[in-house]
C-alpha cells in the first residue's frame, strides 16, 4: 500500500526510479539504435504505472554500455579529432539516452491516456575533490587487448587495469554528494512534471574558491546518484530497477533466497559481511542504505517488470529504517 | 484572423538570446575541450550583463562544429559501433555543450555576484513531416573528398553534395513550428531560471496519430528554433548574437553599410531582393522577420561582445513591428 503521509521534508508522493544503463542496451547487444529504442520502451512500464497513480517521479538512467561506445568512438578518431573529457561525455550520453527516454515515455503516457509532461536536465554533481582524484577503481568501456591499453595508457595517460582475461580504462568513481540543480528538479517535480536527471551518474564536479565549478574525470554510480537526488528533492521512496527480483542472500548458490525485507542495520551487516561479493548489487544496497540513514523512507530493490508491484510490496526487496 | 500564437502575451522581462555554435568553437579550430571552454566563457559576457539586470533569459546555441566532430567519431568507428541517427546526435550535442555552458554560466554569474540558477533541457522540435523528408539542402559534417562521399552515400545512405572544391553530407532542414517543451521551459524562465534550450535548434520530430512523437534525419537552424522557442515562452525580445555587427546592405563592397534599425517590412525587402546573398546572415533575418511577424517586439542581430549594447539600442540592428 502507499504509505500515509508523514512528517519531516519528505514527500511521501515522490518517487526517484534509477534505470539500469542495461535497461536501455544490454550489454553485448550492438547498440543498434532501433534495439536501443525498443528496451527503452519495453523499461518504462512500471513509470507509465507509476505516472498513471499520480506519484511526482524522477529518474536517473545508467550509460554504461553507451558510454562504452561513445569512448570507442573517440577512441577510433583521436588522430583527426580531440578525445572529449569524460565529464563532457557523460553529459552527451545524458542528452541522447535522456532524449530516448523522454520521447519514448511522452508516448507510452499518451497511448495510456495519462497526462504528463516529461523533461530532461543536465545535471551536475558535486564530489570531493580528493575523491575525485583517488586512485581510479571503476572499469568503464569496452575490453580490449593488454598491447592496445599500454598504447592509450602511454598516449592519453589513461589508467588501465586487467579485468579477467582482457583489460580496460579505470577511472575514479566518488561519491556523490549534491546535485547543483536539486532546487530546479525539486521544483518541476513538484509541479507534476516527470524530470529525468543525474543520467549516467552526471557529470562530476568539484567546488573550488577560485574556478568555481570544475568538472573531473571520474564517473559517478547512478545509484548512488540517484540517492543523492532523491534526498535533494525530498523524496520518500528510492526504486532501484535491474534485471534480477531484488537482493538474495547466497545469490548464485543452491540455497539462494531472495530476502522480501530488510531493516537499513541488517542490510548493512549483509553488506559488510560481503553477502553480495563483487557484483553490481553491492553498490545498489549502499544506496539504499545511505538512502534510509538520510531520511528516506523506502528503498526497493527489483526487477524492471516488477515495477509497480514493488512500490506496492508485492515484490522486490524492501529497506525500512 | 486567428492571432498567431503567443501575439498578445509576450512578457517585456523576457529575452531569448541564440549563440552560434562558432561562439563556442570558431570553425577550423581543433575542438580541444580548453580550446571550447575558453570560447564559451568569453560567449557568455553579455549574458552575465542581461542576468544582473534582470532579465528572463533562455538560451539557444548552435553546434555546427561539434556536430562535424560527432560525424567525424561514428565514421571513423562505424565498423565497430552502429552510427547514431542524426537526431540523437543533436541531443547528445545539446547535452555536451548544454553542460560547459550551464557550468560557465553558473561560474561567471558567481564572480559577477549574480545569483541565478541556469539549467539545460533538451528539447524535442515539431517540423512537418512532408518537410522534413523533403529534399536534403543543408551541409553538416566536415568536408571530405568524392570517393568517401560516394562511399558513404553507398553503404549509409547518405544524401551528399559538391560544396566548392569538396564534398559534404546534405540534409532536411525543415522549418520548426513548435517546441514540446515550451510550457516547462516558460514555467522555470518565468521563475528566474536561466534555461539553456533547443541546443543545435532542436532534435526534431514529427506528431504521428499512432506513433505519437517519432524523430527524424534533419537538422533544424537554431535560429528559427530560437523565434519558435522566443514564441512559445511569450519572449518580447529575440537576441541573434553572431560574429558581424548587424545587418549590412552591400556586405563586403566598398558601399557596404550597417542598418542600425529596419521594421519588418524593410527587412522583408532587403531579404527577397537577395541583399544577404548565400551567407548566414539571411537565416538570422529571416528568423527575426518570423519572430516579428508572430508577435515579438523587438528583435536584435548584433556581434557577440555587444550584446548588452545591442540590447540597449547602442549597437547591432534592432528590427520592430
Amino acid at each position: 500500500m502507499i504509505p500515509p503521509p508523514g512528517a519531516g521534508s519528505r514527500d511521501d508522493r515522490t518517487i526517484v526510479v534509477a534505470l539500469g544503463g542495461n535497461a536501455l542496451q544490454p550489454e553485448g547487444e550492438s547498440g543498434d539504435i532501433h534495439e536501443q529504442f525498443r528496451h527503452t520502451r519495453e523499461s518504462l512500464g512500471a513509470i507509465v504505472d507509476l505516472a498513471g497513480k499520480n506519484w511526482h517521479i524522477a529518474i536517473v538512467h545508467g550509460n554504461g554500455p553507451q558510454i562504452g561506445d561513445a569512448l570507442m568512438r573517440e577512441e577510433f578518431a583521436r588522430s583527426q579529432v580531440p578525445p572529449l573529457p569524460l565529464g563532457v561525455l557523460v553529459a552527451a550520453t545524458a542528452g541522447w539516452i535522456g532524449y530516448m527516454i523522454q520521447q519514448s515515455l511522452e508516448n507510452a503516457l499518451e497511448n495510456a491516456g495519462v497526462r504528463r509532461s516529461v523533461v530532461t536536465l543536465i545535471t551536475q554533481v558535486v564530489v570531493d575533490r580528493e575523491a575525485a582524484l583517488a586512485r581510479p577503481t571503476k572499469p568503464i568501456g569496452r575490453p580490449m587487448d593488454e598491447a592496445r591499453a599500454r598504447v592509450l595508457a602511454d598516449e592519453d595517460g589513461w589508467a588501465v587495469a586487467e579485468a579477467g582475461s582482457s583489460w580496460r580504462r579505470v577511472v575514479p568513481s566518488p561519491v556523490p554528494l549534491e546535485i547543483v540543480e536539486a532546487d530546479q528538479i525539486r521544483r518541476l517535480v513538484d509541479d507534476d512534471v516527470i524530470v529525468i536527471a543525474a543520467g549516467g551518474g552526471g557529470t562530476p564536479v568539484y567546488r573550488d574558491p577560485v574556478l568555481r565549478l570544475e568538472g573531473v574525470n571520474a564517473v559517478i554510480d547512478k545509484d548512488r546518484a540517484a540517492e543523492v537526488l532523491a534526498a535533494g528533492i525530498g523524496a520518500a521512496v528510492l526504486l532501484i530497477l535491474t534485471n534480477v527480483d531484488g537482493v538474495y542472500r547466497a545469490f548464485g548458490t543452491p540455497q539462494q533466497e531472495l530476502l522480501r525485507r530488510l531493516s537499513v542495520d541488517e542490510a548493512d551487516r549483509l553488506l559488510a559481511d560481503g553477502e553480495f561479493g563483487e557484483g553490481s548489487m553491492g553498490p545498489k544496497v549502499e544506496a539504499a542504505i545511505a538512502f534510509i540513514r538520510n531520511g528516506g523512507r523506502r528503498a526497493i530493490i527489483g526487477r524492471l517488470d516488477q515495477g509497480l508491484g514493488a512500490v506496492l510490496g508485492e515484490a522486490g526487496t524492501v529497506i525500512v529504517p
